[in-house]
């Protein structure tokens, strides 16, 4: 997918030329790290949680970033305060819902916010993603299906109810707004040994939002950059400790020539 | 003690296959290394603290671990509702009493959770765990005490006193039912130069007690896996940056073997 | 400017010896970092945010370091406690505006702070420090201010107005009590890549004026130690990621000798 390769390379070309503010608000356990792949990108990083600085702070920002994780009812209030406003001013929402299906407290949460604001992008595993669904069948659906093939025919499906764009992250990441479909299959297997990379997988493509205003090649593009650097960052680390570390500094190194040529986006 | 390092071996074997879910309420500073070190090493950590929630997902988990830094009132009535849930449920408790002793807040707190959870082990420094006594003789008791046969015989007694398993850490790392009494050698002197490394001595301790119900077997054992990997990592340290980085590698690398070999774990 | 050098090597040695207990009411994105910079140059951090523990805590503190990111209002309840607490202790207090003039909530904040405590030095950038100005042309002026003169002209304006010392940081640091001004030249590009650095550089701030009843040469040859370990990382760092590692290990290995030789600090 030529287009989309040479979308990545503009995209991050103009992340670092204009550096948006990223509005986060995020769960305790990612904040440092998510402020840093962001800043290692070339993005502004902002985490603000108060009910009485959120709508100010989302009015400077090129995105909003929300993920549920340690979260209590104060930070949904607050989640939902943000993300009314920005949905008024027109700004991207990119949603996290880290858990939704664990607790019913999660799921709900996630809920509300979907219902409430308009949400751009959902990012999450296949299980977070289908707790979501208001049809109960779909839970039960994902349950006796392995091939990826039925995910992505599933995935497509809840994009429509949800009307929202969904980035499903696993070994093959996949987006889709109900229509099209695009694979990405870019990344690293020691990925999933490092806290937030999931979320920070969210965050960049909140960046790739402020600066892409198609949100389906947004979602796509950022997450074959976030790859990528993993790939990098794999050919040097011993373990998780250095990869997570070499992964900040692929972020920061890798030119737009390397992710249009190193990018793996293919639409279905 | 050849039969512990043998356990240590069984033990991160089974971490490693069954991937225990470690439920952690713990402090702000170290959530993030925290999770870090439980993913390294092959467990999955989760970090929830709602009082929403924390009843839903105690369920899931292997053990919880509760760690008192950075608390406030609305975290100890969280940790207390989850401690009691996980209580009724059979679950493995840790407790880390960080900075108990310093303010009476804090004391409170940690005497609340021993006396309304059922504890399986308290992890902390020779001080935390003195303030912990009901008898004011022994917190002044160890102001006159230097040697470390002292120190076993107060943790002994104190042991029996709160019903629970101790494991004192410092230069010289000691676990004690109130009859058996083990010393683990392991460990390297650039650990006390990195924050949260007690809070994640005390998350591996709640890992192991996930696969090992010999809880003074698991506590033992998994200090000499966290502080092993700790002389793994100091070998290539230039300071406590890379230290720190390093001993992710070391706990993700690490095999039941080396960990066989390298244990030095003496019951006294 | 010799003795500045001199002062800043003694300093450091005092650090390294005394080991100060830092109390910091900080973010929730760079409390980890932050205690690492404490414990890697010697320090001994403590981060306590409850109402029910700051006072306790802060009377065994050298110096306390109150940080508005990632604000609410019982934070800032929290920070006036502890700091009423200290000025009446006469402990040194450092106070970090982040994002001060950004929301109306934020400036009100550190305002309430520096009306309320005995702030020794603040420490920000030059947009934070000017929103601290009770003047509005003040705020005005340095929108038409492109010059560093000009800027040292109304940092020393503005240092004699709030009747504490003014440590503004950016591509050279300059230090102010409104009668004497003196500038700092290390530091490494890589800094602003690295979320916290300024924060932590705050801290750091903390720990030399607790050893340094001379808040101005505290402030100015904190931040030239501080600059002068980013300059070490920055000789073999990669990227933002190696460079935070490195950064740690350089404020553990600098030696004072080292920081006497290093340091570029000049009284204007």
């Amino acid at each position: 997918m030529s287009n989309l390769a040479q979308k990545a390379a503009e995209n991050l070309q103009h992340i670092r030329e204009t550096k948006p503010l990223i509005h986060n608000i995020t769960n305790f356990v990612v904040m440092n790290y998510t402020a840093n792949v962001l800043l290692a990108m070339g993005a502004s990083p902002v985490m603000a949680h108060a009910v009485n600085e959120v709508e100010d702070m989302v009015t400077f920002a090129g995105a909003l970033v929300l993920n549920i994780g340690t979260l209590t009812e104060e930070w949904v209030a607050s989640m939902l305060v943000a993300g009314v406003r920005a949905s008024a001013l027109h700004k991207p929402i990119v949603l996290d819902p880290v858990g939704s299906g664990a607790t019913s407290f999660r799921t709900a949460a996630a809920k509300a916010i979907i219902d409430k604001t308009t949400v751009s992008v959902i990012r999450g595993n296949a299980s977070e993603i289908l707790s979501l669904s208001r049809q109960k069948t779909m839970t039960k659906g994902v349950d006796t299906t392995n091939t990826v093939q039925d995910a992505a025919v599933i995935a497509s499906q809840l994009a429509k109810e949800l009307q929202t764009i969904l980035a499903v992250t696993g070994p093959i990441d996949m987006v889709t707004d109900g229509s099209r479909t695009i694979n990405i299959d870019n990344g690293h297997s020691l990925m999933p040994s490092v806290t937030g990379t999931g979320c920070s997988a969210t965050a960049v493509i909140g960046a790739f939002t402020a600066v892409d205003s198609d949100y389906l090649s947004a979602a796509a593009t950022g997450l074959a950059f976030f790859g990528l650097a993993g790939e990098m960052a794999g050919k040097t680390a011993k373990g998780p400790g250095t990869f997570m570390i070499h992964l900040l500094d692929a972020l920061y190194t890798m030119t737009p020539e390397q992710l249009e040529k190193g990018c793996r986006i293919h639409e279905r």
